[in-house]
């Protein structure tokens, strides 16, 4: 496969989708970003990294972060996260108070909004410094040393996240939050206003696509079985209400955030981190999905 | 991998399961099927097939129809057949009339009830003989020359059918349905009613596990990305409202029917049919969800 | 209180409101009434009666029928009625399948379409000749001998209504419907067809204002019990999802139907029965409603 | 009529409920009110008032409060008070955040908790003092120049109350919390905790029954216009999810509290305020409930 050739050709199509979506304005610091950025980079589970456009930019990853919070309560929590979150699609908007209410408060599963804050309510609980070791897990993952929360972005989703600190505090009063709704929040808004590059993203993704193991630390970072698992979360919630309509079209599990950046794997092949900042009405970067299909269209690979 | 050889380790497992699912009771002839039946066949994509159990004997297949009914509208009708039905997990119950409700008459997807109606109000409009020409292409699929519907099942589907009858007059009522109420079911319950053994499943779920190709008939059935996009649809929709964890799981693309059985595929690899009538709580077979998971857990082997 | 001044004011005032609303077209039947047309009959007690305009046409009184059929089957049922079909405000569009079935088929209150289908389904096991049995009833208590259902509309609810076919075969699924769904919505379209004036309606339902004794009759219809129980149903589910407006500006039990028309009663002092075909947005008469507000209003008097 | 015969039965007869509803155990000041008080205080509109059992103990009228912000709401904001907030039962649990959400953040009425908020932030923004102000409203009303909060409660309800959190939250990021929310809260959780005794909640609600005009201050405090509204929304808006049930048996406009009180009026007639701490499982007095129903049902006099 030469994926080099293929990633030479997708800032120029993907220049025509330009204006056909919307950047997401709900705080300034994503409004401001410049809507025709483009950015993507492929790295094989064998090495070798192909990297277009904007690929070294950082951008604020937002609900892409969910992956590694996940990953993280994974392996401190076990088996025994799954008594507070469910691994069904929604079938709803990602930041669902309907679903949350008829199910009593056990959120559909760790991507959306909700099931992401109580995953940060159970790293809270068994991480001696949540934030501090959130941080740099990435920084090992990714190999970005300087990887690091944009305080700014933190700060903005904490003063316009209503809707969050009605989720947490629905949770906290359905008994599904041990930790102070203030403590929780501060740590779901600084794990979405992380910021990496593509390269950086793609980098942390790699055992994702290696049962677990990563070339580049040398190390197994999570068994095959909790590699298996998560992959099958990406795909089945993992963007947003749009998730039959991306394994339909891309066929890769993956990973969306509001900030235009998508990471996808596929298992035994490749990582793959796209960015580009307008999004489609499902709140996905509509540059990025079409890259991605474009990527699993012309190789005739993906996971079906 | 020693197919043969974890194949045969199955029943002595799955015995210990007996009694802990239920058999669907809603007609006499489910009701009546030994709770302690199980088959299984698996056919690699290179053309060894192996069995065990119970897996020479015919079972009503129920929802496992609809992966072949939709097959076939997507042959006839291509992407039109969106604009009727939509692509993603449904998140409720797979009779939910709440969900085509808020959705104006919109199903999620083709596997819950109303969306397999919808695909056979297609299949009406473009077939000359709809429900011999279902039976016959699961014949040629399957290689089972004498393949046919069970009428008694039919009947008392026809007979206890009226939440089905429910979800076709409000698809009528909303405009999407375009034949007479009364013959779209008809064919909806013959479709139900098809008795196939796991090996003759198995054999007609080949072509989805070799990009379309049947190797048996010498032939193209499906292009490689229609192969791509029921496998997303099996993965993302197939499994009622356990697809999360059936992905989580399992790991492989699947279809499960209220009779006990369960068809999947592992892409490049092998497709496989399994069957047990004891149902989970969401509806797949105990035994069957079990068998699947042990299959890609030993042999470490999934989509994902 | 100067009733015949009242009403001879409406017919100049209402004439504003025609063409802001819109006239019910889903069968010929209604579409073809003329926007325009507006009557009304208010019954003292005592026995005087005040007509206005077109108060001595007859029109499709639809689900203003439902009055009549729950008193029927109150009469004849008693507290069992309340196992099959609840009393309380749906808070949903009247013909809505989201509340039946989050409530397994016991539909919200007696006049919304689901519960009206279960009323029928009393009636028809309890009366010996149903639809005749509801059109004496109606020509006893308003006293027009030749009331009649219109078989034309009859026939056209049959042949559009796929939603009551949902609702009635939905019902049946959960055992709430214990006769033929054909013949349970044969009485129903029939009993939507049944075309009265309002001078005719505004008799049949003087004995709601009188404690339940019919002066014209010289007997007692209901007992006091009853008739606070029909009158307290109508204010708090008889004008669609409406009646917590209804309530505010006009302040009287009522029932409407999509035909134009509404009834309400004063107990104690008068019932009164309006029609005009422009509907508002809720599905009440426009001008119906406008002319009750402006009855309570200048009367100062309401139950409130 | 013979209301201090009639109150004089009423202990012996609501002793035999005893037991058998539960009293509210959310927060501790509720939870240590002996289960098996029972007072009752009725007042004419021409003055005289009668009264039995722990008619002087004073007891948190929690929700009852609702009628009076929503009255001072109405007095300081008019008709502009509708565009926040609908006048619609709401069919659903009365902390719901489900309707709040299909709604777009507009709550059914102002009696479900979010529709208490928003009246709350308005009269934040409307007073100059808001808790002295509402708490001297209804000192006035009373004539219980003594009347205050119980700052336990206010405290309590604050410390457990996350629901309220949520719905507060959930209206801001909806743009229908124009003030803050922790202020929003504080007043909303005092007006909760405001302690009155039967005796003195019968006095304040006398202008309901008498067209605005308190007898005993020589004034009219609202319009018969707006008393007619009021009386309206208790009617469909006041006794949570009971609402159709309340007026079936009882036919007064009534609003409840889960300290166990409830208010009603018979327009023209009489307020009555009856407390018993044990709840039904719709969250209102059961002892109170019935009380009112023999009321009305031996009087023979209700609304309808």
């Amino acid at each position: 496969m030469d994926f080099e050739k293929i990633l030479q050709e997708l800032p120029a199509q993907m220049r025509e989708l330009c204006g056909k979506g919307r950047v997401a304005t709900y705080i300034p610091a994503l409004a401001r970003v410049p809507a025709n950025k483009f950015g993507m980079t492929l790295c094989r589970v064998d090495g070798g990294c192909y990297s277009v456009g904007d690929s070294e930019e950082r951008f604020s990853i937002q609900s892409i972060s969910k992956v590694f919070t996940l990953s993280l309560a994974m392996s401190r929590c076990g088996e025994a996260l799954w008594r507070r979150v469910g691994r069904e699609p929604s079938g709803n908007r990602f930041n669902s108070l309907v679903q949350l209410e008829y199910e009593k408060g056990i959120p559909r599963n760790p991507f959306i909004n909700a099931g992401a804050i109580v995953v940060c309510d159970m790293l809270l609980s068994h991480l001696s410094n949540p934030k501090q070791n959130l941080r740099d897990y990435l920084r090992v993952l990714s190999g970005g040393f300087d990887i690091d929360f944009d305080e700014e972005v933190a700060r903005s989703e904490a003063e316009t996240g209503f809707i969050n600190y009605a989720l947490a505090n629905f949770l906290k009063g359905h008994g599904n939050l041990h930790n102070d709704v203030d403590e929780v929040l501060d740590l779901y808004f600084h794990q979405c206003s992380l910021a990496l590059s593509c390269s950086e993203l793609a980098q942390a993704m790699t055992h994702l696509a290696s049962a677990g193991v990563s070339k580049r630390l040398g190390e197994a970072l999570l068994t095959p079985a909790e590699v298996k698992r998560i992959n099958a979360l990406m795909l089945t919630c993992g963007t947003y209400d749009a998730v039959g309509e991306f394994a339909y079209r891309v066929g890769l599990p993956a990973k969306s955030g509001v900030g235009g950046g998508i990471v996808a794997v596929l298992p035994g092949e490749y990582a793959v981190a796209v960015w580009s900042p307008e999004l489609d009405p499902s709140g996905n970067s509509l540059a990025g999905g079409a890259a991605l299909e474009y990527l699993t269209t012309v190789t005739q690979r993906s996971i079906f």
